[in-house]
């Protein structure tokens, strides 16, 4: 359903590579008109991240950081939105100037804080979406990151 | 080729989920070894993404932002590293616990300073990839929103 001044893709795009879900986050947004516009990482209720047994030993070491930004895959979203029309204003904006779910590839990021890892568990702050939604990848947030060397040979 | 004390998984994961490429990033590094660690959204070299044509109508709007994310395919990287030694330091850490290209879902992400938009080309700074990654998402970052509505009704 469009909702007045929103277009769509004519024809399909193809698909060029393959995701892999990670485990699963839960949180207490049952329902889309529960999820927050935004997580908050400080105020926020905590949630919960569980990866696959398997990789258990890729989580090591992750616990050393206060702030880690969290991928995950919008399994509900259509893909085809051009532009659309989200908020109450009635405006009509491009897919990608906004955060919305729906866009060609459904991929949400978040910065969150990690309260603790339990194992494969994380205990985090932060998300904005709903329960049960796949995991695709953990970082430490790039904020946790002092000063960079610059590349060689390129200044 | 692994070094001292990395370890993959025993079994391929399987694929869940399927990725479009939106477009191209073209930067100056030709090689790996020439990538930045981190990109810098202020001194960076200014780089282009391309976007599909018919995506064009999906970026209007990107250009009222400063501050933009970039995800993208990092499509050289192998998948099943679960932990990883990339410093000189010899230490090995959990694949989750650095931003290295090796990953699971090879997604890199960059916050980027967006110089210009020429139609369906974004001048930027700030990222670190080689030239020729695959596009796969943009967004407004998310510190360019300000104070956020809480949900309804999770108070």
């Amino acid at each position: 359903m469009l909702r007045a001044g929103e277009t769509v893709l004519d024809n399909a795009l193809g698909f060029d590579a393959e995701v892999t879900f990670i485990g699963t986050i839960h949180t207490p947004f049952k329902e889309r008109g529960q999820c927050p516009r935004q997580g908050d990482a400080e105020a926020g209720p905590d949630c919960t991240i569980t990866a696959i047994p398997e990789l258990e030993p890729a989580l090591a070491g992750l616990e050393r950081f206060d702030s880690v930004e969290v991928l995950y895959w919008l399994h509900l979203a259509r893909r085809d939105l051009l532009t659309q029309s989200p908020k109450a204003d009635g405006a009509v904006r491009g897919t990608f100037s906004l955060r919305s779910p729906l866009r060609p590839n459904p991929i949400g990021t978040s910065r969150v804080r990690l309260i603790r890892r339990e194992g494969t568990r994380l205990i985090v702050r932060g998300l904005d979406c709903l329960d049960g939604t796949p995991l695709i990848d953990l970082k430490p947030d790039r904020c946790s990151f002092t000063v960079q060397a610059r590349a060689k040979g390129l200044d």
